[in-house]
C-alpha cells in the first residue's frame, strides 16, 4: 500500500467523458490498496477562455484579479472529478488551493509555493477518501488567491507529493513519456524508460513541453519519484503494466537503467541571433550591451563573446524570435552609439539544437562527433554553447529537421541500450 | 456621502461589454462621493452550464461538490468587474464569499448566512476602494464553500448592506421595477414607486420574479432600504434621476407614498387542484392526507376543507402542476384506501390569481368587489384563500389573462394614486 499522487492535464479532463475515465483509473489504483491524491488541471481551453475575457476588458489586467478569475478553471474540475469518483462508489472530497492550504508568495500569476498544510488531506486519506486538489493555485499569507503560472498544476502535484512524502507522483498527459526527441520530427524517436532530473531540466528548458520545468526542479529538490505517462490508454489496463509505463524521472543517476551517453535531442525553432560587431574589449562591455536588453524585459539565452582582435571584439547572443525586433531597436537606439559599436547584425532564421545526457560527463568526444555529423550533412554551425550535460548549437533554421535526424541516427538513439 | 450596495444580475454582467457598462455606472456613483460595494451574479447562462456538467456525471451530484463548482461563476465575474473598474482609473478589489468572509451554515446549495465579517471591506472602503463581492456564496465554519441557492446574490447584497449598515441597497435587473401586474398580460400595468416589504413578500411568493424572496425577508428583518431598478438604462444618466427610479421597497407603511388599497395582482399558471371527496370529518384527517404528500417532497400551496355534511367532508389543495401526476399517484396508492375516501378528483388546468395590498387591512369590501368583477366576466371561482394583505382565487386556466385584466381595471391600478 502506497501513497500515490496522480496529476491530469487539461486534455485528460477536457470533457465529462474524459473525467469519467480519470475517475475509473483513479478508482482502479484505489482498489489496489493505494492512498490516492489527484490533482487535475482546468478543462482544456478553459484557462484561455477566462484570460480572454479579462483581455477584453483591459490590455494589462490587474494580476491579482487575473488569478481570481483563472483559479476558477481548476475549481470546476475538482468538483466534477469528485462527483465522478463518488458516482463510482468511492468517498471523495475536493480542495481548492486555499482550502488545503497551499501557501504561496504574493507574486500573482507566477506565485511560488512556500508551504503546504497536509493535515486535512492526511485525515481524509486515513478515512479512505480519495482527495482531489486543485492544481495551479494557492493562497498568500493575506488570503489572496494566487496562481503558479502556466503548467503550474505539475508543480502543485509534485509539491503535494513532497509534502505528503508520496511514494510516486504520476503525471498523466497526452504523450506516453519522454522521448529521445520529438517523434513528429524523427519517426524512430524512442521513449526513454528513465531519465535523470538533470537531463529532464535541460530537455524541458530546451523545448520539450512534457513537464513544467519548475515541477522538475521541485521534484529533484525533494526527491519525489516522478513518472510521465499517458492518460489516453485504457483506464482499466492492468495496474502493474500501467505502473511501469511512461518515463520515470529519477533523482539518482544510479537508478538510471539505460546508460546511454546521450539521452535525447532537444531543439527550439523560436530563436533569433544578434551580433554586436566591433565593440571595445574592456570590462563592463557585456553589461552595457545586455543591461538595456534586460531592462526591456527581453530574455537572453546563449551568450558568446569572441576572442579580441586588435582591442575590438564581436558579442553575440540569442533571444526569443518574437522579441527580435524589439531587441534590435533597443540596441540601435540605446547601445550602439553609447559603446561606439561598428555594426549590429541579426538573423531570425536560426534554430537551436541540443544534445543532452549525463553520460557526457565521462565520455570525451561527444562534441566532436556532433560537429562531424553536422559537417557531413553540410550544416554550418553559427554558435556553440556547452554545459556539463549538454551541447547546444545554433544553425540555419532550414536545416533543423535534418540536423535532429542525423544526430539521432549518429548517436544510435533509435536503439534501446 | 453614503454607503451604497449595488447588485447586478446575470443579464447585467452577461458580456464584457455589459460589465464595462456596470463599471461606468459604479464609477459614476463613486464620483458622486459614495462608498461603493458591488455584488455581481454569474454571467447569464454560466451557472446552468456548470450545473449541466455536473449532471452529465451524476443524476444526483454531491451537493458539497456542486457548490464548489457553482461558486466559480460569481468568482469569474468579480475578477472581471474589478478589472473593468481599474481600467476606469478606480481602485478596486474583489472578494469571494470565503475571503470576506460570509459565514453560512453547511446546508450546501441552499445555505443560510449566519454572519458577515465586514472588517476587510470597511478598511478598503476607507481607502477609497470600490469593493466587489461575489454574490450567491459563502463558507461554513469548517471552510467548505457553500452557495445560497438560486437568486442568492440578492440575499448576499442585502446581507452585506445590513452588515455594513448601508444607506441603500440597489438591485439592478432587467426590469425597471415592480409592477402592478405583469406588463406582458396587462398593457397598462404601472410601475410602483414604492411597495412595502409585506406586499413584496406576497408578490414574490406568488410569482413575481423580480427579487428572491429570502432577500426581501432579510431586508425587512434588518430594515435595509431596497430599490429595484433597471441596468439597461444609460449608465451615465444623471445620478439624482437614477437614484429615484425603479421601485423602493420600504419597511414602514408610513413611508409608502401611494396609499392605494391594492398594490398589485400576482398570478401563477403552474397550478393543479386536487380534491379528496367523501372523507370522514375527524381529527387528524388532514395529516393523513397531506403527510404522504409531504413525504413525497411535494409542496402544497392552498388548502381548503369544506364544511362537513353528514360526517363526510371534501378536502382540497393545490400543488405545482409538474407534481400533479405524482400527487395523484400518492393519494391513490397510499391515502384513498387508508382513509376510505369516496373519490380523488383533480384538475391541472387551473391557475391562481391574487390581489395584494397592505391597504386591504383597513378597507372592507375588497373581497366582494373582486368576486363581483370575476362574476361579471363569467369566471367561476373554484377555491378562495385569504390572508391579511392578500386574496387568492383558483380559477380555470383559460380565464387567467381575462381575470387579471378585469381586476387591474376594476381596482384602478392603471392610474397613479
Amino acid at each position: 500500500m502506497a501513497l500515490i499522487v496522480h496529476k491530469y492535464g487539461g486534455t485528460s479532463v477536457g470533457s465529462t467523458e474524459r473525467i469519467k475515465n480519470v475517475a475509473r483509473r483513479v478508482a482502479k489504483w484505489h482498489a489496489a490498496g493505494h492512498k490516492m491524491v489527484v490533482v487535475p488541471s482546468a478543462m482544456s481551453g478553459e484557462t484561455n477562455r477566462l484570460l480572454g475575457l479579462a483581455k477584453e476588458l483591459s490590455a494589462r489586467p490587474d494580476p491579482r484579479e487575473l488569478d481570481v478569475i483563472a483559479a476558477t478553471g481548476e475549481q470546476v474540475t475538482i468538483g466534477l472529478l469528485a462527483i465522478a469518483l463518488m458516482e463510482l462508489g468511492l468517498k471523495a472530497r475536493s480542495y481548492t488551493g486555499a482550502q488545503v492550504k497551499v501557501l504561496t508568495d504574493s507574486a500573482y500569476t507566477k506565485a511560488r509555493i512556500m508551504d503546504i498544510d497536509d493535515r486535512s488531506i492526511r485525515a481524509d486519506l486515513d478515512r479512505g477518501m480519495v482527495v482531489v486538489v486543485a492544481g495551479f493555485q494557492g493562497m498568500d499569507e493575506a488570503g489572496n488567491i494566487t496562481t503558479l503560472g502556466r503548467g503550474g498544476s505539475d508543480t502543485s502535484a509534485v509539491a503535494l507529493a513532497a509534502a505528503l512524502k508520496a511514494d510516486e507522483c504520476l503525471i498523466y498527459t497526452d504523450v506516453d513519456g519522454v522521448y529521445t526527441t520529438d517523434p513528429r520530427i524523427v519517426e524512430d524517436a524512442r521513449r526513454l524508460r528513465t531519465v535523470t532530473f538533470e537531463e529532464m531540466l535541460e530537455m524541458a528548458s530546451l523545448g520539450s513541453k512534457v513537464l513544467q520545468i519548475r515541477s522538475v526542479e521541485f521534484a529533484g529538490k525533494y526527491k519525489v519519484p516522478l513518472r510521465v505517462l499517458s492518460s489516453l490508454t485504457d483506464p482499466m489496463m492492468p495496474i502493474a503494466e500501467e505502473a511501469a509505463s511512461g518515463t520515470l524521472i529519477t533523482f539518482e543517476e544510479d537508478q538510471k537503467m539505460e546508460q546511454a551517453v546521450i539521452s535525447g535531442i532537444a531543439f527550439n525553432r523560436d530563436e533569433a541571433k544578434i551580433t554586436v560587431m566591433g565593440v571595445p574589449d574592456r570590462p563592463g562591455i557585456a553589461y552595457q550591451i545586455l543591461g538595456p536588453i534586460g531592462d526591456a524585459n527581453i530574455d537572453v539565452d546563449m551568450i558568446i563573446q569572441n576572442a579580441s582582435v586588435g582591442g575590438l571584439t564581436d558579442f553575440s547572443f540569442t533571444v526569443n524570435r518574437a522579441e527580435y525586433p524589439k531587441a534590435l531597436e533597443v540596441l540601435n537606439s540605446k547601445v550602439k552609439g553609447a559603446i561606439n559599436a561598428a555594426e549590429i547584425r541579426g538573423d531570425d532564421k536560426v534554430c537551436k539544437v541540443s544534445m543532452v545526457g549525463v553520460g557526457m560527463r565521462t565520455h570525451a568526444g561527444i562534441a566532436s562527433q556532433m560537429f562531424r555529423t553536422l559537417s557531413e550533412e553540410g550544416i554550418n554551425i553559427q554558435m556553440i554553447s556547452t554545459s556539463e550535460i549538454k551541447i547546444s548549437v545554433v544553425i540555419d533554421d532550414k536545416y533543423m529537421e535534418l540536423a535532429v535526424r542525423a544526430l539521432h541516427n549518429a548517436f544510435g538513439l533509435d536503439q534501446a541500450s
